[in-house]
């Protein structure tokens, strides 16, 4: 016997635009800045719904957006699943054919794009016009329309003479709600889905004291963008707590977010690191007031220490968090623990530097290369596995995916972890990446960061080559800082790692190199490395009898 | 496409189990006080587990406790669902008959009961033994047996020997998981029955910042028995905030409420009114230390608010709750919202003595007599209809029942509320108690209120009587204070009534009684009164003509 109604979002809206009418929604938008409130966001979103019903979309039809973090995209953030439509956010950063993959892998209906994005994905459509056959119509996000080939109509004018009230259906809990793909370094785009109960349970999640609670006295902005995952869910759990939201629109610079957090009394916001290191920037030239701000949550990359020290001392906790597209995001939060809270600041700021404790409700194991759970003494790693009622189980429209990545209904996360004594997750390397010598693992992220931290030493990159008795041996990539000496390099490194690691993890060989190969977004190119390095012959004869696992 | 795994309670009792070892569990038994943590906790539910498993109980079966609050009823809290069995939760308090009922009702296999309870319990089996046929072992809260003429083994032993690891099997999200009894003023007690979703999604809700958030600092005592509705489900949130729990066990007294304050560091509790009525002479008679104490739920029935005073003179927040069985419980809390942080302090107690905010996640509505919803101003009255994830939507086993109290998926409560611009819940009368007075409704409540605040009067009951014209009438029945003109009186009374409320509120008559019926719980027994009063001859031709509503 289940209980009286499914899990959905619609309750949500209904409880802020009634209890909270007058709590603001503020978005910065390439027209200026738009403010209202739930009452007004519940009638336009309501507005929404009337126009997608009147244009024939519905149950299970793909809607998809591409844009920044405004009041617009937030619209469509309730009144797409609202209608029983899958709100389907494409990053616009993507390479075109990931674009036209994922569009074509989707069959979306519509794409709600922004002006900005217009002219990249004019040139994907022009590029290649049949993965857009499935689409029928585009709303550009604004008042008006500015010129454009593609059959395209101005949201504002898409929405305008429908009624702000509307009949919502009542939707199963399993009704698709939401559709995001990762964009993997390898292989193709992967699409995963969330239906109403994930996004519910989600919600629900993340607004418990070990996830980002949010009150009706919180202001909440998103700099991750919603196309990331649902911005964290953040738009969804503000309205379950009648927060306002905070919307920092087109590419905010540091300035940007400093204005907005001390004009609107910003208390949570969220973003990757990069953003942070911006802004802690901006504070230390400029005269900021951050005094409002709370709690400042940092996810997509590690949190390096010196972040948290720096807010820290103005008074602003960094809250370190870790997930994935395929758990919706939230999976842990680095939340400081009752036991630790007496515990020396140095020992704090490492705890909370991790990707820290699995959030309620979730279960993980972590699983070594022998498949057995590795222990947790923050020593010994293996791969992390996660599961939990908004965590995917599947990938849309991809069997092969889903057949390799999970487990048990176990997601296989790719993550090489540690778990400490407290419970800590520590994110050590990515699968892929990690070095299986003698059926022991070797993180190829701690000897590049051992590495780089070397005065001779620009760029490191570790990458695992076969070897015939280890199976595989790590190899060093390494950039030398100009003026060094290449001939006692080798040496020199070898030294400096075994002061911190056994000599079984010393790279058999540390190659000195001009350039480090880089990906699109910036990152070490392993797999390039392993294509021009990946031969045993750089290895092999090298490790000394005693070098195997202790 | 669902998320990776069922929503279930099994999560959160591994969490603890793994990242709070340490954390305590203190128990006040009547062996003394027990003390372990959450590993112990975890090893004995596992035993536990094994020894209803070893017993043949399993899938389906409702196995009931008849118990206080210890730490041996919280393990079967954990240990009766995950084996994929119903814990049915028995109010020991009850008249025999209604616990035989209840007892075929659910056709139990077991009954856990405390050695204070057991001869309660003899008696009820000895008066008629064939409702407990389906009951093959009684199994008695401690480490040794008392003398019983029952079939029956003490926990400890029955837990002996067994292995402290359980494979817990995956159970479905629709698993029935719970069971309680709602003990109606009027017929035979209906069963809630609660899935593990329902439960799951009742302690997500709890642990929201408008819910009763517990986080791994808190230290949760329930003094709200555990019998009543899962202790308002306290014993999950706790455990999946890692919190460590107090159980105050059999018939605390204040001083014994009082001592476990102080000496294990309670920061949040939760009980009925007259519980914390008992706390306050004792804080007023006693130096006690309250200064751990954070949170003080109340709940079960109004909050007085000198109560809400006392307890902010203390520094302790008193939070004010409202719910029913068929809610898991909780559906409304009366938190102060953040537009309210500024209001006068009178306003913030007024608001906060309400029964509160719905709970993010549910819906409700406010249905007058001509089924049109209530206009929010605290003025308007009608009923409250609530649905919700965690909600149930019949009662077990009684189509009956369920055909009368619910309605397009949402719970008729039974309660008479106002609501107000601030979306505050306010109860003003049982849906049955209220007065139908020419298509608008009279709070007999309020009236009551009223008159008693009156110093001629001792105690006061209003009902409607049939009346021909205006369907229903009031009729005030009131035991006059000693020494007080009763001839005199109900002219008074009239005039006192019309100094707060329109002519058509005023009783038609008032008829002095010398004693008020009662039930067996010492509320007014208006049941009686009406079969008494009942007669239209005692208001007929007594309305004036203008006391129709305006």
């Amino acid at each position: 016997m289940p209980g009286g109604s499914p899990q959905t979002l619609g309750p949500f809206l209904w409880r802020a635009a009634n209890l909270y009418p007058d709590t603001e929604i503020v978005s910065r938008t390439h027209e200026g800045m738009v403010r209202y409130d739930y009452a007004t966001y519940a009638d336009r979103t309501a507005q929404l719904a009337n126009a997608l019903d009147a244009a024939g979309y519905g149950d299970g039809d793909r809607l998809a957006t591409f844009c920044w973090n405004h009041h617009r995209h937030f619209e469509t953030y309730f009144g797409v699943p609202g209608i029983g439509a899958q709100l389907h956010t494409i990053n616009p950063l993507l390479p075109d054919e990931h674009i036209q993959y994922i569009v074509e892998n989707a069959a979306d209906r519509t794409i709600f794009v922004d002006e900005s994005f217009l002219p990249k994905l004019e040139g994907a459509v022009a590029d290649d016009p049949d993965p857009f056959s499935t689409v029928d119509r585009y709303v550009v996000m604004g008042e008006s329309m500015p010129e454009t080939d593609l059959e395209a109509v101005a949201y504002d004018s898409f929405l305008e003479g429908h009624d702000t009230e509307y009949d919502w259906p009542e939707l199963d809990e399993d009704q698709p709600a939401g559709l995001c793909y990762t964009s993997g370094t390898t292989g193709r785009p992967k699409g995963v889905e969330y239906t109403q109960q994930m996004l519910w349970a989600h919600t629900m999640a993340i607004q418990q004291p070990q996830g980002i609670p949010l009150d009706d006295d919180d202001v909440m902005m998103p700099v991750v963008p919603m196309f990331h995952v649902n911005a964290w869910g953040l738009p969804f759990s503000a309205t379950a707590g009648g927060a306002k939201h905070v919307y920092p629109g087109p590419q905010p610079s540091p300035e940007d977010l400093a204005t907005l957090i001390e004009e609107e009394g910003v208390t949570v916001t969220a973003g990757v690191p990069t953003v942070w290191l911006g802004l802690m920037e901006h504070v230390k030239e400029h005269d900021t007031d951050l005094s409002s701000l709370d709690r400042l949550v940092v996810g997509g990359s590690a949190a390096p220490e010196a972040m948290i020290r720096f807010f820290d001392d103005h008074d602003v906790e960094l809250v370190h968090a870790w997930g994935m597209t395929e758990t919706a995001p939230v999976g842990s939060v680095a939340h400081l623990k009752g036991n630790l809270e007496d515990a020396d600041y140095d020992t704090q700021v490492e705890k909370r530097s991790k990707q820290g404790l699995i959030t309620p409700g979730l279960e993980f194991r972590v699983v070594g290369d022998d498949g057995e759970a590795v222990a947790w003494d923050g020593e010994a790693f293996g791969e992390l596995l996660v599961r939990g009622p908004w965590v995917t189980r599947e990938y849309f429209a991809r069997p092969d995916a889903t057949e390799a990545e999970f487990e048990d209904g176990y997601l296989k996360t790719g993550d090489v972890v540690t778990v400490d004594e407290d419970g800590y997750i520590k994110i050590v390397d990515r699968a892929k990446d990690v070095i299986k010598s003698g059926g022991e693992w070797i993180s190829s992220v701690e000897l590049e960061n051992e590495l780089m931290a070397h005065d001779d030493v620009t760029e490191a990159a570790v990458i695992g080559v076969p070897h015939e008795r280890w199976q595989e041996r790590p190899l060093a990539l390494v950039v030398p800082t100009e003026g060094t000496d290449t001939d006692a390099l080798a040496d020199d490194l070898r030294e400096h790692v075994l002061d911190s690691y056994p000599k079984w993890w010393v790279p058999d060989n540390f190659v000195t190199i001009d350039e480090m190969p880089k990906t699109a977004t910036g990152k070490f190119s392993k797999k390039t490395l392993r294509e021009e390095y990946g031969d045993a012959s750089l290895v092999e004869g090298r490790v000394p009898e005693d070098a195997a696992p202790e």
